[in-house]
C-alpha cells in the first residue's frame, strides 16, 4: 500500500486498518514517507476524523516508534495524571507527592509551557538545583527510591509525536480531537503505566473553549487507553479563571509549597480540592482506594501526616534539589487595583497567562529564557468584593520595563460589575470513566491490573 | 500572512482574496512555502472547494508564474480548443487546420498521452519530420506565416502548473474540479488566446464519467474563461466509444489527412462531425461566422476546396515535415473477430485505449518510448450488426509478443448482444457558452474581443 492510496482512502471517508496505520507513522518516523505526503494525510484526517480503532492504532504505532518503557520490576501500580493545561494549573506538584507516599508509583515526564499556560518542568526548575534532564536510568532509580520522579520528555521517547508536532503546527493541522489525543496518549504510555487520570480543561483560558470539544477529547482519550489494556478516567474541569492564586514558576512552587504543608488560604481553595480530587481518582485506578471518598480521606490524611511534604523533599532532593524552598525572588512588586467598586465578574484566564508572560514567567518562542521569580498573584477571585482602589492582584518582576504591558493586559482580563456573578462555577464538570479493555493489544501491558470493574461507564460526580 | 494561516483559512471554509492566492502560488513557484505546506492546502481544497472568484484567481496566479505569451502584434482573433482527453480523439489535427484557413489565428500548445488517453504531440511525432519543440520565436514565426502552429509546451509557461501537478499527483489531490479547471485554463490561457472552445468528454472513457460532473468542470472553466475577458463556449461530448475508427498514432493521422482531403468514411463520421462542430464554434467565438450554421458551412467549404488540406501540408511544412502522409507502417497486421452473431452492445473506450497502449501506441509511464506505427483499426462501432468470424478490428504492432495482452482487452471491451442497442447516443450532450466579462481581468486581456452578446447563457444544441 503507498502514501497516496492512505491518503486517497482517508479523504474519501474510508478506515485504515492498524496495519495501514502503523506503515504510514514508522515510514514517517524514518523519513521514507516524505512531509508533503503526511501533511495531506494530517489535513485529510481533519477533515474525515479517525475511528476510535483508527485513534487507538495511530496511538499505538506512534508509542511504538521510540522506547516505551517497562516498569514491571517495580513493585506496585503505575499511575500518572495527564492535564490539558492552563492558567495557575499546578496540581502535579500536589498530586504526584500525595499519590507516591500513598504507595503507587508515579513516573511523570511533563512539558514545558508555551504561550499563555505554564508547564511542570519550567515550575520545578524554579526551585534551587532541581534537575528535569535525567536519563532513563537515573529516572528508573528516583522511581525505585521515592516511587516518584518528575522529569523531562528525552528523545528516545515518541520521535513521531515530535516529528508530526512540529508539521502539525505549520499546516494547521492541531485542532483534531483524534490527533490530540493520540499525541497525549502516545506520551504518556510510554512511561509504561497501567493507569491514567485526565484532567481536561474547558473555558476561556483552557484549550478547549466548548465543554462539548472536552467532553469529546476526554472520551475519545478513555476509549483509546481502555483499547491499550489502561485504567482511565477523565474530569472535565473548569478553567474559566486562573487555578489558585499563584501564577508564575516559583510564586506556584510556593502555593503548592503552602498546600503540602497542610495550610488553607481561601484563595487556593479549588487548586488544593482539585489535587485532592484527581489524587483521589489516581488511589482508586491505582486499588489504593475502594471508592472516591476513601481516596479523598487518604490524600487527606497524607498531607495531615506530613507524608505529602516529605515525599516531595525526597523527590526534589534525589533530583539535585536541596531545599524545595530555595526560590528566586523577584527584586520588585506592585499592586493591580480596582478601578471601581463592586465585584468581580470574570478574571480572564488567557489575559493573567499572558500578564505572567510578560512579566518574564513565560515564553513566546520555544528557546526564550524564562525567569522563574516573575509572575502575578491574585489578591481577588471571581465573586469577591472590592472597593476602588483594593489590591486584585500582586505583580513580582526584575525588569520593571515589562510592568505596564502586564497592567495592560491585567485590566483587560478582570471586569468589575455592580451585582455578584451568578452563582459559583463547578469545578469538576462530568466525570469519565472507563476499565481496560480484558483483551489487550499483546504486548503493550504484560501486566495488566485484575479488572474489578469490565463495563466502560460515565457518572456524574 | 503566513501560508499556515491560509491553510487554516481554507480549512475552516473562509474565502482567500486573490491577493492571499497570488502571494501562496508565488511563494510556492520560487520555493518559498515548502511542498508540505501546500500538499495541506491542496486537501483542504478538496475538503472546502474553491468559489469561482477563486478559482480565477488561482487560474490567473498560476498562468502569470511564467511567460504569457503576446500576440497583439499577430492580425486576426487567436482563438483554441481544449479537450478533457478520450480514446481517438483527434479532433485537434482537423480543426486547427480548418479555423487557421478561415482566417483565425490558432497557437495551439498540447500535451502528450499518458495511461488509456492519447496525446496530440505524439499524433504529430507520428509524422516523419514534424518538430513540436519549437522555441517561442519559432512558435511566432509559424503563426505569423501559417496563422497556426501545434507544439509542446516548454519550460517557460505556467511553472507553477507543473510542481503543483506532481505535488498533487503524489498526494491524492487531483480530483478537484478547480484545481482541473485551474490547471488546464491557465495553461491554455499562457497562448495570449481571445476565445477558447472546450471539449469536455464524458463516458466511460473519460476522465469525467458521469455527465454531471462534466458538466461542473465545463461550468467552471467557462466561468473562469469569462471573468478573464475571454470569450467561452464547452461542449459537453460523449467519449462511451471511441472516436473515429482509428486509435494509435500513425493511423490516427491517416484518419484526419482522409477528413481534411474530403472523404466521408462511415466509421468517421462521428470524429468528423464533432471536428466541424467544433470549427464552428471556434468561428463563432472568433467571429468569423454569425451563427453555428454559418460556421458549419465554412469549415465544410474549406474541406471541398481543399484549403484545410492545404493549410495542415503548409504547418507541417513549416514544422519539418515535408509530407504529411510519409507515416510509419507496423510490421504486422491481425484481426479481432467476433466470437458470435449479434450486434455490437459496447466497446469500451479505456479497454480499446489501453490495447493500442500494449501494442506500443502509448506510455505507462513519462519516460515509455511510443512505436508510432502501433495501434487499431476498429471495423465495427457500437450497434452494428456482427456474424461469428467477422472482423471488430485490425491491430497493427511490431512486437508480436504483445498481441495476445491486446486481443484480450478488446475481448473485455467488445461485447455482443442479441438485439440492437437502444438508440444512438447523442454525439454533442449539451452546450454552455459565455461572453466574456466586461471589466477583465487587468493587463491580462489588452484587447478584449467587442461583445456582441453580453449575457452569459446555456442552451442546448
Amino acid at each position: 500500500m503507498r502514501p497516496v492510496d492512505l491518503i486517497r482512502q482517508k479523504r474519501d471517508g474510508a478506515e485504515h486498518s492498524p496495519e495501514e496505520i502503523s506503515a504510514l507513522i514508522q515510514g514517517f518516523t524514518r523519513g521514507n514517507v516524505p512531509d508533503y505526503q503526511m501533511s495531506a494525510w494530517l489535513m485529510a484526517v481533519l477533515w474525515r476524523g479517525l475511528s476510535n480503532a483508527e485513534t487507538a492504532a495511530l496511538t499505538d504505532a506512534m508509542l511504538r516508534s521510540g522506547t516505551v518503557l517497562d516498569l514491571a520490576d517495580l513493585p506496585g501500580v503505575k499511575v500518572d495524571k495527564h492535564s490539558t493545561g492552563g492558567v495557575g494549573d499546578k496540581t502535579s506538584l500536589i498530586l504526584a507527592p500525595i499519590v507516591a507516599a500513598g504507595g503507587l508509583i508515579v513516573p511523570m515526564i511533563s512539558g514545558r509551557g508555551l504561550g499563555h499556560t505554564g508547564g511542570t518542568l519550567d515550575k520545578l526548575e524554579a526551585i534551587d538545583g532541581f534537575n528535569v534532564n535525567l536519563s532513563t536510568a537515573q529516572f528508573r532509580r528516583v522511581l525505585r527510591e521515592a516511587g516518584c520522579a518528575l522529569i523531562g520528555q528525552t528523545a528516545e521517547f515518541v520521535p513521531a509525536d515530535r516529528k508530526m508536532y512540529a508539521l502539525r503546527d505549520v499546516t494547521a493541522t492541531v485542532e483534531s480531537p483524534s490527533l490530540i489525543c493520540a499525541s497525549i496518549m502516545s506520551k504518556k504510555l510510554a512511561e509504561g503505566i497501567d493507569a491514567l487520570v485526565l484532567d481536561v480543561k474547558t473555558g476561556s483560558g483552557a484549550f478547549m473553549k466548548r465543554p462539548q470539544d472536552a467532553e469529546q477529547l476526554a472520551n475519545m482519550m478513555v476509549e483509546t487507553g481502555r483499547r491499550m489494556g489502561k485504567r482511565m478516567a477523565a474530569l472535565i474541569t473548569d478553567m474559566d479563571q486562573p487555578l489558585g492564586r499563584a501564577v508564575g514558576n516559583s510564586l506556584e512552587v510556593a502555593e503548592c509549597l503552602e498546600i503540602l504543608a497542610g495550610a488553607r488560604h481561601p484563595l487556593s481553595e479549588d487548586l488544593r480540592s482539585l489535587s485532592l480530587e484527581l489524587s483521589a481518582w489516581m488511589f482508586r485506578l491505582g486499588g489504593r482506594a475502594s471508592g472516591l471518598d476513601d481516596g479523598r480521606k487518604l490524600a487527606g490524611e497524607l498531607i495531615a501526616n506530613g507524608k505529602a511534604l516529605a515525599k516531595f523533599r525526597q523527590i526534589c532532593r534525589l533530583q539535585g534539589a536541596a531545599d524545595p524552598s530555595r526560590l528566586p525572588v523577584a527584586k520588585f512588586t506592585s499592586h493591580y487595583t480596582a478601578a471601581s467598586d463592586g465585584f468581580i465578574a470574570r478574571i480572564q484566564c488567557e489575559q493573567v497567562g499572558l500578564a505572567s508572560l510578560v512579566l518574564g514567567a513565560g515564553r513566546n518562542k520555544q528557546d526564550d529564557v524564562i525567569d522563574h521569580a516573575a509572575g502575578l498573584e491574585l489578591r481577588k477571585k471571581t465573586g469577591h468584593a472590592v472597593k476602588a482602589g483594593e489590591e486584585i492582584a500582586t505583580l513580582h518582576y526584575n525588569d520593571p520595563a515589562r510592568l505596564p504591558e502586564a497592567l495592560r493586559l491585567l485590566r483587560e482580563a478582570c471586569r468589575i460589575g455592580p451585582n455578584p456573578p451568578a452563582g459559583p462555577r463547578t469545578l469538576v464538570k462530568k466525570i469519565i470513566e472507563s476499565a481496560p479493555n480484558l483483551t489487550p493489544t499483546p504486548n503493550l501491558n504484560p501486566n495488566p491490573n485484575p479488572n474489578p470493574n469490565p463495563n466502560p461507564h460515565e457518572s456524574e460526580d
